[in-house]
């Protein structure tokens, strides 16, 4: 079996997004058992990844990519294309857009403290679509 | 097919576990000929990805680690639940909680120096579990 | 349906090159319209992302991959083996060589200025091989 959805949200700049509840009633509805679930952001400026969702780490992890890609940088691809968010791209290619979880027996098999996270990383608000693809038996 | 299954070990703070040999285990047991095997950490603060596994990388690895995001920052996340392993969160969200490596006629389709590996994040030993899910045929 | 192929391509040091129409070729060619490519690389030199593909990006990845894991320190791995790369290994593990895609109704959930590419992190020119896995029906 495999059963296509997605995911439709609006963000704000800097915004760490929970999907965890979302994909969870994803898989429910796919019926699927025992299998996996892909968690895909189609675009450059976004990415996903799990942390245990709190506000401390929202802070901690924008730190973090601050120190990796600041924002204040001249960015090639600023002087090129004017847009102001090479930093954006650069934080979003280290993260990476694509999180696979496996379905054991219904369930997503992620810790306690682990959610599924969409991180907004554009320098704009954005209306964004994550892809679910449910496959398995 | 859909074979599940998990590895289970303990860590010590900063430890990276090469699990490759189990993988390959466990593939080999599922019958799986042609797929993909998920690897996945339930949990927020360890991570799975490749590396060529020798004593000096796993020093290197945890020297970059701590220029992303090092031990003794003030961590909000520290400040909130004072548990002291921000920095354990950080990093584990950085490098991913999920590896999807093929399966092509048996075998791991995985270069000659490279291994599979789980990198304890955590501030304190772990008893830590990894999910793998097999698929295929 | 699973259906094994790969690309194979030569690369000059520091290089990141768009794979994005040979692995929709992959795709089309395999007839599976529904389901996941997976995207991996046999090596620890090397990594698989998605960017928007243009030279710009590609300066400014390569700034941040020097600032995370710059190529002059003293690492172990190079005290060690006298190789000269381990500032590659050490961005290789933190970027992952592998990545899924959905492939829905025929087609990658791509953004428009999203591009599949692979990044040669090694300090010398080399004979790359990248193996696609399609798998669906």
């Amino acid at each position: 079996m495999i059963v296509s959805s997605s995911l439709q949200f609006k963000t704000v700049v800097g915004e760490m997004v929970d999907l965890t509840d979302r994909v969870r009633k994803a898989v429910e509805k796919s019926r699927v058992r025992n299998g996996t679930v892909v968690v895909f952001v189609p675009g450059a400026t976004g990415a996903v990844t799990t942390i245990e969702f709190e506000p401390g780490l929202v802070r901690d992890m924008g730190e973090a990519l601050e120190r990796l890609a600041p924002r204040d940088l001249d960015y090639s691809h600023n002087l090129r294309w004017g847009d102001g968010n090479g930093h954006s791209h650069v934080r979003a290619a280290f993260l990476g857009p694509s999180l696979t979880v496996p379905i054991v027996e219904g369930a997503l098999t992620l810790g306690t403290w682990q959610q599924i996270v969409f991180l907004e990383l554009d320098n704009r608000p954005r209306d964004r679509r994550v892809v679910l693809q449910v496959m398995g038996e």
